[in-house]
This record gives C-alpha cells, sequence and structure tokens, in this order.
C-alpha cells in the first residue's frame, strides 16, 4: 500500500507519501507544489494535474486520501479547490487508486487524540512519528502528512473489521 | 472557430457545439451527456472526462465556454461542479483552447435581452436562432446552445474593439 496525502491549493499544495509494509511504514516522499500566481487558472491546473500524474507514476500510489473541505467565507476559493479534487479524482480514476476522504475534526482527532487541535499540535503530532523528518517550513506538509496517516490507519482499521 | 458550450451536472451535462465561418454560424452537435448516479464520483468524472475529450478532439474545439455557478444552498453540489469545471480548464490546458466564463445574468442578458430571464424565455429565444433545432427534452440543451452564443459574440464584440 503507497499512499498519496494531499493538501491542495491553486497557490500552495502540500503532499506526502507513504508506503506500509507487513512491518514498518516509510515515507517515500514529501513537499510542496508551488504554483505560480501570475500563469492563468488553467495552466495552474495542468501543472498540478502533470506533477501529481508523475508522483502517482513513479511511487506506484495505490491510495490517495483529501481533506473534505469546509466552505468558509470565500465561496470563490471553495469552488477552486473543487477544480483540484475533480483532477484527483480523475487520475484515481484513471489509475485504479482508491479514494479516501476525511473530515478535518477526524483528522485531527486520529493524528492528536483531540478534535479541536490547533495546527501546529497537528504538525507536532505527525513530527513525532517521523523523528527524521526536519521541521519542514510550512505546516502544508505536516497537514498533507496527517491526511496520509489517516488513510493508512484507516485502511488498518478496515482490516481489523472485515476479519 | 468552433466553441463548446457546456452546462456541466454529476448528473446530466448539457452542451452544444458551434462553428463561426466568415458568413454564417452552424450548430455541428448538441446534446446531453447523462452519467449514472449508482456509479463513483472518480468513475463518473472519468466519463465526464473522456466524453468531452472525445468531442473536442473530434470537433476541432478552439473555444469553451462556461457559467460562472453561484453558490445555492447546498455547498456539497457546488464543490461538486467544482470537480467538472476543473476537468474542462484541463482539457483547455492539454488542448490548447481559450475558456470564457459568463455570469447567469450576462447569459440571460444577452440571448434574451433581460438579464431576469427565465429558463423558458431562454429555451424560446436560443430556439428562435436554430428553427431547425427540434424543442429538445431538457433546458440543459438549450442553457448549453446559449452559452456557446455567449461564447461567439463575446468573441465578436471583442473583435470589433480591438479594431
Amino acid at each position: 500500500m503507497v499512499i498519496l496525502g494531499i493538501d491542495p491549493g491553486l497557490g500552495v499544495s502540500g503532499f506526502a507519501i507513504l508506503q506500509k509494509n507487513e512491518r514498518n511504514t516509510s515515507l517515500l516522499d514529501y513537499g510542496c507544489l508551488t504554483l505560480p500566481p501570475t500563469k492563468s487558472i488553467p495552466i495552474r491546473i495542468g501543472m498540478f494535474h502533470d506533477f501529481f500524474l508523475e508522483k502517482i507514476t513513479l511511487f506506484k500510489v495505490t491510495d490517495i486520501a483529501l481533506e473534505t473541505p469546509f466552505l468558509g467565507k470565500n465561496a470563490q476559493s471553495f469552488l477552486k479547490l473543487g477544480y483540484l479534487r475533480g483532477i484527483m479524482y480523475l487520475l484515481g480514476n484513471q489509475k485504479n487508486i482508491s479514494m479516501h476522504d476525511f473530515a478535518p475534526r477526524e483528522i485531527k482527532q486520529m493524528v492528536t487524540g483531540f478534535g479541536g487541535a490547533s495546527k501546529e499540535q497537528v504538525s507536532r503530532a505527525v513530527l513525532s512519528f517521523f523523528p527524521t523528518l526536519i521541521q519542514p517550513k510550512k505546516n502544508d506538509v505536516t497537514d498533507a502528512l496527517a491526511i496520509a496517516m489517516c488513510g493508512l490507519w484507516h485502511h488498518k482499521r478496515n482490516l481489523f473489521l472485515s476479519k
């Protein structure tokens, strides 16, 4: 199982790729994709698509985990997040990848034990699981890692339940 | 210039393809894509992508016109509309197609002369431009045709302005 966790954005998208073997979990790749704000939306969407298509192919991703977005003050930002989710669903369909969706509260609960945790608490909890990971400059990476971890645990839980 | 007007939806997507030559405008294709509600969202998005990729390739589409969505009562429907717009933007980027966006009021204004026109008034106005077109069963088709017509007129207006 190779899971890609993404915290997408038309500005910055954090991502993390985890591999689960019988005995351990390894972090294959992580980082941020920054899209140039001067480029048009179709161009940025094209870049987003190509970047993640390459990651999915390179690491033979089997699962994708996303955070369920909530409608904030800006309806247009919410809609634009939809564009990027649409691209991930398309890649999921084309590459035969299982898609997982988690509510923000669910992710915080799973990772820190507290559904109302702050971004910093999530970041600290994630880093405690991966001590070799140097504190990334942006929370986008730890957010994506938290989402990927939920995908792994959720899967594990399903395995237990199905026994 | 070959313009594809779309009124997208995860249930039904209306579309119309218009070709503008020096002297006249012809309707190359129109119809509805109905996606099976029993299929998962990634599968439906894949079907939507493949269907319009084929139309774009077959008719050598140069422009795509979309209606700017507004946030209604259901935020999740609004987000899902974003998925489909994301796919259209991706195709636009990959196929080097110009993208056009029109507000619902702007479309009604251009087609009927009145920004507050009803769906039926839009439908009647559109059909008066294409007398050979038999009244389609669904308004989705006439809506898509209205969007495509706006794309054509807008382009024409831009040409005049640039002289």
